[in-house]
């Protein structure tokens, strides 16, 4: 089995959840049924809403790209990064060693295209997201569009909520209240795209198909560990192109 | 704040299970709150249970070694191995960095001194732990001597259960009648000494205190990067003898 690099601590909460979901998805008799994962846990990463949404503080990006090398000099096969609105700076992950990125958003936005062809497509995340179109180009990809949490501001009072104190029944409340406006806005799918909304995601309730961009990198780290095939939404190392999502 | 590197997969979900009571232990406001963490979570490391009940197989010994270095070269400042039948590896781990290696066994020896000063351990932990006396010595050193589960068969059984299937009530009712019996063998305080056991250690039940080595590992390991203050039970890398436990 590959061994997944995790670049991780966006937040810690997240990224032990992903673990969590990446042993429960595996039968195991054993230890050694386990998928091999190596996690750089960095909880010292600069904000990315800060960076994204307030302009100034440290740059994420290139931090990031140390992230990715340390994991890959350290034996990690590929790559995954359990956080959504990080992908922001996923070329510069993508691009800064020689192993696959298997890409969150990509693969979330093929899923998307599968359960909703040509739809609109409710984005449950960071209003980060929104603001410097993590999802656009993927979407467009597919042929699917975005709708958004008209009022951003509880969203990311929530985040920040869950960060402080861990999930709670107000914030699956504020999250479905939000999916209730996405959806009278259009949204024929959800998408669960922050990991720490992922926390609560059996909480939350919408009138449409939702599913959990977490869940999908989660099968993808396990396909890929287990059977080294390169997705269609690998990011091939060392190119600096997005790569195509396949249909 | 230091980065503390982590030696898990043994298993799997007990390294989960240290990463979040590293998470909880903290009082944070915002993922920087938090403390790095940087881990090899290696689920391919040869079973120490069969290389030490069973004989044979591969040793676990230089994997350790290797991971530790591993990690060391990755940026880690401390090295913690959230296992305590690994810990008969101990020397092999401490011994490969120049890190601090901090102790769960020596530390929790220490703890177990405090609670039940010249008394009886109760180990509940793998049967490996008596075959090769991974405790024996760090219990000497504190004037405590130990005493094991009768049937070590259920603890064996139990860990392989836990190991495939997680937790589980059944498993609480065995560990619980294990307590039972050693402290009718005579131990003042029950240290939970398997990570697998700590899963399930809010539902263990037993007649004297009880603590869990790995709530012991996951204070000091808090305390270590907070602080980089050299605990009693730290380990100094390159040091071959074991470190001395202070009372």
């Amino acid at each position: 089995m590959r061994k997944i690099g995790v670049l991780g601590g966006m937040g810690p909460e997240a990224t032990i959840y992903f673990m969590q979901q990446v042993v429960d998805a595996i039968d195991a008799r054993d230890d050694s049924d386990h998928i091999p994962l190596l996690v750089d846990n960095n909880t010292q990463v600069p904000s990315r809403i800060k960076a994204i949404l307030e302009g100034g503080g440290k740059d994420p990006g290139p931090v990031l790209a140390q992230m990715a090398e340390g994991l890959v000099a350290a034996g990690a096969e590929a790559l995954v990064m359990p956080c959504n609105t990080a992908h922001y700076y996923a070329d510069q992950v993508a691009t800064a060693t020689d192993a696959p990125f298997l890409n969150m958003v990509e693969m979330s936005c093929a899923e998307a295209g599968k359960i909703a062809p040509g739809g609109k497509v409710g984005l449950l995340g960071s209003p980060a997201l929104q603001q410097v179109g993590v999802f656009e180009a993927a979407l467009a990809d597919q042929g699917l569009s975005s709708v958004y949490a008209a009022e951003q501001g509880r969203a990311l009072a929530t985040i920040r909520s869950i960060k402080a104190q861990g999930p709670s029944e107000f914030a699956a409340h504020t999250l479905s209240d939000i999916c209730a406006q996405m959806v009278d806005d259009g949204a024929d799918v959800i998408c669960i795209c922050c990991t720490e909304f992922s926390l609560l995601a059996s909480a939350i309730n919408a009138r449409v198909p939702m599913f959990d961009a977490l869940q999908v990198l989660v099968s993808a780290s396990v396909e890929y560990s287990r059977l080294g095939a390169s997705s269609p939404s690998v990011n091939e190392g060392g190119d600096a192109q997005r790569s195509a999502v396949a249909p």
